[in-house]
């Protein structure tokens, strides 16, 4: 009997906790679930005979003790500043732990103690970080067992609606993760790349106009902009010496384009509160950042402000938000542009009950054949979710989270340190498994066509 | 007899210094100079039987007791962020102290300690906080005593180049203060102000197109464009509940559309080193911020990207900077996109030998007459400098100081505690004795005319 403590029972945990209960009576596991909300643990374990759900406070350290020990494996789905302190009792207690996050430092430091403790910090298990590694290193060890020059890695993800669930909404959009950090997207540093062996750099104010076309066969044209720092991903895909190498996320064509307009207003910063935000209206937010003018409409200021068309396909998606209505933004309490903008997005932007939301993730490879020619691989795989509970980015996240539980607990994967899923013996078998559960990456060589424009 | 020690001879400090030696024979004074670079400082006194130049480190507090104690008043020339331990040792041996820099947080915590010992922290004494206060508290008080309604303030000033030392320069400016702060004006933090009761805010990505024409008699048109926070001074000048405030910066017309194209190139970046940088020319640097491309030069992928004609006012400027040249930019070391732009800009904005600056300010104060007509009060001064060290920055920075340590000396000035000059007894003797060096503001009743668009 093996027993697998999970901390954290919100959204993101959902696939995971149903996979594990799934799977507890054959592997013939003990599922404790810990969160903060007893009854959410609790309507995920839903009676479950070997599921448990405990009051768990992340910050009350001395409750550690209670779990960890007991636990032969646990999985944090807390947020990535927590987990050190996980980490640090795990080490102590001899238990694996799983993390979706990205390894921190105050984590890679753990790897030593890890290591003689004989125990395994596997991080960057979820979606992305994770299944991002895991396809993409798949590819390319390929690549490098036939002695293939790589010459250009390109990867692409996006949370997304269905579909289905695209209709009537302009943007084609609608959060289906933090909506905070889709509001902040690419905000404070500037994105960094390399293409054809120069380093390139795009500062905030240009990021939404500098997109590519992505065409996903059966879901049409996606865009893609850059994300902050592609760099750091030639070292963990070892990738030294690389000449292109870029990482974007994906929207509908044009959402960035839209998006844009809150960017150059000033809409989406962090960084002050805006004076008597308490009681502010949509229209007023928006005129804020508008030249003083009190003859012509907030939305024909705008306009005239950004050089848009009134027919023009940003208007369409500003109108659809009800920006340019009189109606309090109902914040509550006085916020950041940032704040109150997420705000009112969240009216048009959360996800329906009826609502199903997708996750697309591509890579494109460019390698040389043994003729010297240029030849493009192209990866792509579409992931949809089942509803609003379990959701495509709730199985991208807890099917590589759940699969390495059992792959650790079973003795295939028998590592220790910290680690991510770059290596073989993670990602092999783990992406085998997931296309048991339709999450299959599709490759196929495409000719080169013309060059990128980033 | 008295004696001024006055910390830093760097540039900003010649005409302080010369003003106090040129006063020390009749107020009876001896002077005492110290700066990090002693042979600076000696260039400065330049063998006055008044004056005397010492080594100064003001790193090293255990130096402080040899001066500080000597001295009836301290004048501060150094960066604001080294004022508060030297205000300590004043307040501790009971000297007054003069500073050209903010009120910071802990400087204003020191109010109460320097009124019980008897010490007078002035600060905020030089041009820009200094001039700009005594100038606009001046007007504003005189209003206020006629019981005039006060219902828009706006202020501006510049640190720019004599009309004479701007011929064949087509950005009619050179740096005549401290360079790194003009590359990164605006930059961090968005601009805020208020207009016709109206909370406005502007992102940087927006700032340098929403200027506004300034005319001054004899000199022709200027651009302002906002300062970061016109807010604070709403309680420093006393006008809470003022419609509109607006403080701004001023450039030659088309500076600000052309400097925009740095900004929106993300040039003036100063949060992440470029890779490479070392040994890059100044054709690199511009191609690091635009699209990839093998076939066009970088001057033509540039007017491209930000849709400029090629024999636009800003290609002109642009051109004149030799940016598209494949010469390296000799920075020495790798750098940040604003260290490098700073180094490439300073080899035509350098002042020659043969080069005079200007200082420019201009109040614009709106009040309702008797009628209630609403009627504009302009005021302006504009200041030349004499020579590369005699500059207008110096001389408008270094008076205001001379002139209150002489005020202070002879009683005139009797003020403790930490003080700015908004108060009637610093602003009028100061004001009227910067009269006879020539800096005077030249007040007018003028019509209102359309609205300022900023």
């Amino acid at each position: 009997m093996s027993k697998i403590f999970v901390i954290g029972a919100g959204r993101s945990a959902s696939t995971l906790i149903r996979y594990l209960l799934q799977h507890a009576e054959a592997e013939s596991w003990q599922i404790r679930v810990g969160d903060l909300h007893l009854d959410l643990a609790m309507s995920k374990i839903d009676g479950h005979p070997r599921g448990e759900a405990v009051l768990f406070d992340s910050l009350d350290r001395s409750t550690y003790s209670d779990h960890i020990p007991w636990a032969d494996l646990v999985i944090s789905m807390l947020p990535a500043s927590m987990h050190v302190p996980i980490a640090r009792e795990c080490i102590e207690h001899g238990k694996h732990l799983l993390t979706a996050s990205y390894i921190s430092e105050e984590m890679q430091e753990l790897d030593q103690e890890a290591q003689q403790a004989g125990v395994l910090l596997l991080n960057e298990m979820g979606l992305d970080p994770g299944i991002d590694h895991m396809s993409a290193m798949r590819m390319l060890d390929k690549l490098r067992a036939q002695q293939t020059p790589i010459v250009r890695f390109e990867s692409f993800a996006g949370g997304l609606l269905a579909p289905q669930s695209e209709q009537g909404n302009p943007w084609r959009y609608k959060f289906t993760w933090n909506p905070r950090n889709v509001v902040l997207a690419g905000a404070g540093a500037a994105v960094k790349f390399i293409q054809e062996g120069r380093y390139k750099y795009i500062p905030y104010q240009r990021l939404f106009r500098r997109t590519e076309i992505i065409e996903i066969e059966g879901y049409g044209k996606y865009e893609g902009y850059a994300n902050r720092d592609s760099l750091k991903y030639i070292d963990v895909y070892q990738l030294r010496g690389i000449p292109t190498i870029y990482r974007g996320t994906l929207r509908r064509p044009g959402f960035c384009k839209a998006w844009d307009v809150f960017v150059q207003l000033g809409a989406t910063d962090d960084s002050y509160i805006m004076e008597g935000s308490e009681d502010m209206t949509c229209n007023e937010f928006i005129e804020s950042f508008l030249l003083y003018d009190t003859h012509d409409s907030v939305r024909l200021r705008l306009m005239h402000y950004l050089k848009l068309d009134h027919d023009s396909p940003e208007m369409e998606k500003l109108d659809f938000l009800d920006i340019f209505d009189d109606t309090p933004i109902g914040f509550g309490r006085a916020g950041t542009p940032a704040q109150l903008l997420q705000h009112i997005l969240e009216k048009k932007w959360t996800l329906s009950p009826e609502d199903k939301d997708m996750i697309a993730m591509v890579h494109k490879i460019h390698f040389l054949d043994p003729q010297g020619q240029r030849c493009q691989l192209f990866s792509s795989t579409v992931v949809l979710g089942e509803d609003r509970t379990y959701t495509a980015m709730a199985h991208t996240v807890g099917l590589p989270l759940g699969i390495a539980a059992r792959l650790i607990l079973n003795g295939t994967i028998q590592l220790t340190g910290v680690q991510r899923p770059t290596l073989p013996e993670i990602y092999n078998p783990v992406l085998n498994e997931l296309e048991s559960y339709g999450i299959c990456f599709h490759e196929r060589e495409t000719p080169v066509q013309f060059e990128s424009m980033y």
